[in-house]
């Protein structure tokens, strides 16, 4: 089946103008919601469903009864809602479209450049605040409202939580305050649909008691069926009728609505929830299309409306990653599993991204040195400095986007016993553009350069992973950070045979002497490399394209050959220009006091990332190989022109 | 009274042998631990009195009684006792001196060069791990349970936590996993002194019913007097049977043993607590050393022992600051407070540390905007993300140390959004250097650096603070992050009279046409300047020394200009040469592509910082202004000889 359906605009203002009472009325609308949220998510080809549906009913009954904000107000006064997980964001975005809060061709928009980030961001209309990384919700909530406060304003802050989400510090760490403050306009609610991204909350790091948890902070408990309208209209009322800020825990079932999707239908030997993240392929669309649109009808039947009518569009085309594309988080799952049956003090420790990270054969391999800390990355790492001080070899794994940030303090304080720990941040880079700037780790090598005695390391390719690996377990004496690009990747060049790591030097993959250029990891080198090749065979121009994997320190007298007679140096970076290793590349080569002067220019991200597909948001940043063969050209006065960049973000 | 007494080792050898009950035998233990913590801060000059006291019994009572490490374990398998708060550091040095675990010499060598660090370090032998970074401890300790599980070891680990710290978010994260891994061989013993740095844990960030949240998590729960030993014997045994990890709050008084000291001695008009860090003067130390010699008699006497001998040491003669030395955070405080008088929406929010910070006027001038969060720096970075978001221009505090790395993440989310807010952070670089490596921030730059649309700055004297604060609150339409130094300065240099702050450029302090010399902030400016003068009395080296506050941004315009034929040019940074400033102006450098090349030295840090006076740390490191006038002049040929690092280290 080749087309998609959503519920048009004219459908939402049939049900908006329906006279009946609010609890049917949001049933029917969240119906519809959910149609049109997974024809966003089907038709961006990723995006959250199991959270978005879990939380559908609850965002729905919030906005069309409780807030004030619809209309919204001008001069952002109004109640506030938002999400603090932030992965339900379609959700959140049908709702606002089902509305008219933002305009009806966002639908088709979603993870697109210019259109609906895969995280809320405030560039959005109406989006409070920017969410997706996880924890930072109910102190964002409480700085509004002492900010309302101080500035006159009566309003409600609603704020949404996910429960793996729970398990991350800083969330208990927001409650005593409110509690002592007595924000009693603050109601958060906890989605309680009981998995996280890949499995049970319960299996993953248990929350125990939530409700006697969240009490002995000093805040007002209810609990109630998260999908019963009714019962969540009387809690929000005893909330808003509390002294103390409230938590609501709404139990909820993640996937909610499509039967095959709703946690609830999984087997007892089933251990991983498959409706997290990613679009459904094309069978579970039409049946889960089919099924929301018939319990929509029967709740348009009950309130005696006539039945829906949807809009179909055709799927759009996606190219699927090349036959021989390379993934190098498979590759490091190998790798892992073999150095762990070289070494037997070598533990992993997962921030709850088994999948994500590649550690199934790890964990399968290796039960009793597995541990699965959840989403507690801070947790996590300052427990790896406990092992390594006890003896063992702890290999540290999350997106680096949450785990060198979050546990910044925490992987300085593990330096500073000069234990030897291995950290592996994968999701790295600019790409996926999809997730939006919380997940697009582009500040890690910035983050974690100075941090004495770890040495970081990105891998351009499968073969250089199992390197890396090796590396970094057998060869290394200190620690590691270990760099990985998850999306796949087409490779286009190949490494020598003999290459070998050795620190701070890396190796030519393409002769040449207009220029240097330096860059490492399969993104950028890829473009990097296609860039060249396009230079040369366009214009005569001989770049030397040089990968170094060692992204905070290079070899002086590696450096010093390489650069040989040549004068023009250019550096890429899958990562902000600042703090890039681009930037240490430059310094270093101003370090070496070259004779007639040499020319360092650096190519990176100077800017917050944008969120689109891949190629958008490599072309918008101007790291496309045609846009870096232009700005190469441009830097060297061969007359290419103007880059693009500005033509397409116009 | 020009004398210091400590308890010297003949006698803890008389009370070790005596025959008597092991409640009263740990009493004396205690009492004579106090004589000698008092005398090595006194003699440091520096350290924590008042936690140091509190803890005291404890500390005692577990060594002398339930750690199975006296005498220690060699191969590292013993029961593991640390401290988590880390700043009662001279209460457990005092303990593991008098029973012999520590070198007793060690006792005149807190806080000096290769002596007893400032707070833990895995360097001084038997310490378990590096504190003094609040809230890591109990995952620490539950990674070593981990580790010893794995490795068939059998053995308890006891973490001593602060009540302060248990604002920090990491400790409610690290509990649920204990919990659910029935890591019953970690006991926690709360150190409930109910005071935190200045002043109530009540006033600053009240913690509620401890009890009941501690149970919510999991745990097995117990409470006493923690001077009662007798008690707490009973409670570590209740521990030791429970099948789940177990938390004991004991009930301390902070200052404990010596009356003016005591909280409870506090008046009810008294809002801040004098003991919690810093030595006392004279006549204080004089009456704390008499009364404590006292009571460590009487208590000799109940066991029918003699009385006690203590020694002299004549207190060394420290060389008080220059009358005319500057204080910046005095500085910033008057600029705060004018700065809040021009800007009604300006707010200030502290994370404990309202004295250090400077922040006494601010709250006394504007007391509804003043927000006082606990030692909670993600909740306080994220709440300031709120308060930006509706309208308020919020100014963040704590030290550098804290602030940078543990809310990293934070304060990215925050410049995400685009929101103007400024961050401060004091106590900042190498000095002083008697806290040690948890306290010296020497890696903020790094860490900020690449935050999109934040720019850093380091003034360099009081006029220079008054114009960044203005710069900061006025001028700037993104964010600032202000680091400011804490110690008293001699500043040997004037800023220029027409001299204002415009980004990315500097100011020349002293023309020289040899090579240009860049640096900021108070102590390596005066180092460099310091260094540039002697250079040029002594050898005819002729240095142009350039303030340059702007730690993450350079125009290149003004680079240029500074530069002029000149091809040699240093950097000096007060953070590890990683990182600094010195690598964003050696990139800046390169990317001029001048001719001629030009050659940048930078120097910084390159190994984690020592801990000792101010000079030692400096000239360990080779960046007071001697080295750095060694090591300039040996990198510009002029054959000094060797720089002296190495002999100081030696």
């Amino acid at each position: 089946m080749d087309e998609l359906h959503f519920v048009p605009r004219s459908e939402f203002t049939r049900l908006l103008t329906l006279d009946c009472p609010p609890v049917p009325k949001t049933e029917v609308f969240a119906a519809l919601c959910r149609i049109n949220t997974l024809y966003m998510i089907a038709f961006a080809g990723s995006g959250h469903i199991g959270t978005s549906f879990s939380s559908m009913d609850i965002v729905s009954w919030l906005y069309l009864n409780e807030l004030n904000t619809h209309p919204p107000d001008e001069d952002g006064a109004g109640d506030v809602f938002f999400s603090s997980k932030g992965h339900d964001a379609p959700a959140l975005y049908s709702v606002m479209i089902g509305l008219g809060l933002l305009p009806f061709e966002k639908l088709h928009e979603l993870r697109r450049l210019n259109g609906l980030p895969g995280h809320p961001d405030v560039s959005t209309p109406l989006i409070e605040t920017n969410t997706g990384s996880l924890g930072m919700g109910i102190s964002k909530a409480k700085g509004m409202a002492l900010a309302n406060r101080m500035l006159g304003r009566n309003c409600r802050l609603y704020v949404m939580t996910g429960d793996g989400e729970l398990q991350e510090g800083q969330l208990w760490e927001s409650l005593g305050s409110a509690a002592n403050r007595g924000l009693a306009e603050i109601t958060v609610i906890v989605d309680h649909n009981k998995i996280q991204s890949d499995t049970w909350v319960k299996n993953v790091s248990d929350l125990g008691d939530l409700d006697s948890k969240f009490a002995s902070f000093g805040w007002h408990v209810d609990r109630c069926d998260g999908h019963d309208l009714g019962a969540l209209s009387e809690k929000l009322a005893g909330a808003k009728a509390s002294k103390k800020p409230a938590i609501i825990i709404a139990d909820t079932i993640k996937g909610r609505g499509v039967s095959s999707m709703e946690s609830t239908s999984m087997k007892t030997d089933e251990e991983f929830y498959r409706f997290h993240s990613g679009a459904p392929d094309e069978e579970t669309y039409a049946r889960a299309a089919e099924e929301l649109i018939e319990r929509a009808n029967q709740l348009l039947s009950g309130v005696d409306a006539g039945p829906l009518v949807v809009e179909p569009v055709a799927r759009p085309r996606r190219t699927p990653p090349a036959e021989d594309a390379q993934r190098l988080v498979g590759a490091y799952e190998k790798a892992l599993v073999e150095a762990g049956r070289q070494n037997n003090s070598l533990v992993a420790l997962d921030a709850d991204l088994i999948l994500d990270c590649g550690l199934i054969s790890f964990r399968d391999s290796f039960p009793d040195r597995f541990f699965e800390c959840g989403i507690a990355e801070q947790d996590m790492v300052s427990q790896a400095g406990g092992m390594a001080l006890k003896g063992l070899l702890p290999v540290v794994h999350s997106f680096a986007c949450f785990l060198t940030p979050r546990a910044n303090e925490q992987i300085y304080n593990n330096a500073t016993e000069k234990t030897k720990i291995i950290y592996v941040g994968s999701l790295v880079g600019l790409v996926p553009g999809g997730p939006g700037h919380s997940h697009q780790s582009v500040r890690d090598i910035s983050a974690l350069a100075a941090v004495p005695d770890l040495t970081l390391l990105e891998p351009c390719c499968e073969r250089e992973v199992g390197m890396a690996v090796d590396y970094a377990t057998e060869e290394a004496s200190s620690s590691i950070y270990l760099r990985l690009v998850s999306i796949p990747c087409a490779i286009p060049f190949d490494l020598p045979a003999d290459y070998r790591l050795e620190e701070g030097r890396g190796v030519t993959l393409i002769e040449g002497a207009d220029a240097v250029l330096f860059s490492y990891g399969p993104v950028m080198l890829a473009e990097a490399y296609k860039a060249a090749e396009s230079l040369r065979e366009g214009r005569g121009v001989a770049l030397k394209v040089v990968n170094l994997p060692w992204l905070n320190c290079v070899d002086d007298d590696w450096l010093r050959a390489v650069l040989g007679e040549c004068r023009s140096v250019f550096t890429v970076d899958n990562h902000y220009t600042a703090g890039g290793q681009g930037e240490m590349l430059a310094a270093a080569i101003a370090g070496l006091g070259l004779s007639g002067g040499v020319r360092v220019t650096r190519f990176g991200l100077d800017e917050i990332p944008a969120c689109g597909t891949n190629e958008e948001v490599l072309r918008y940043h101007g790291l496309d190989s045609e846009s870096l063969a232009s700005r190469i050209a441009q830097t060297l006065g061969q007359g290419f022109g103007e880059i693009p960049n500005q033509e397409v973000t116009g």
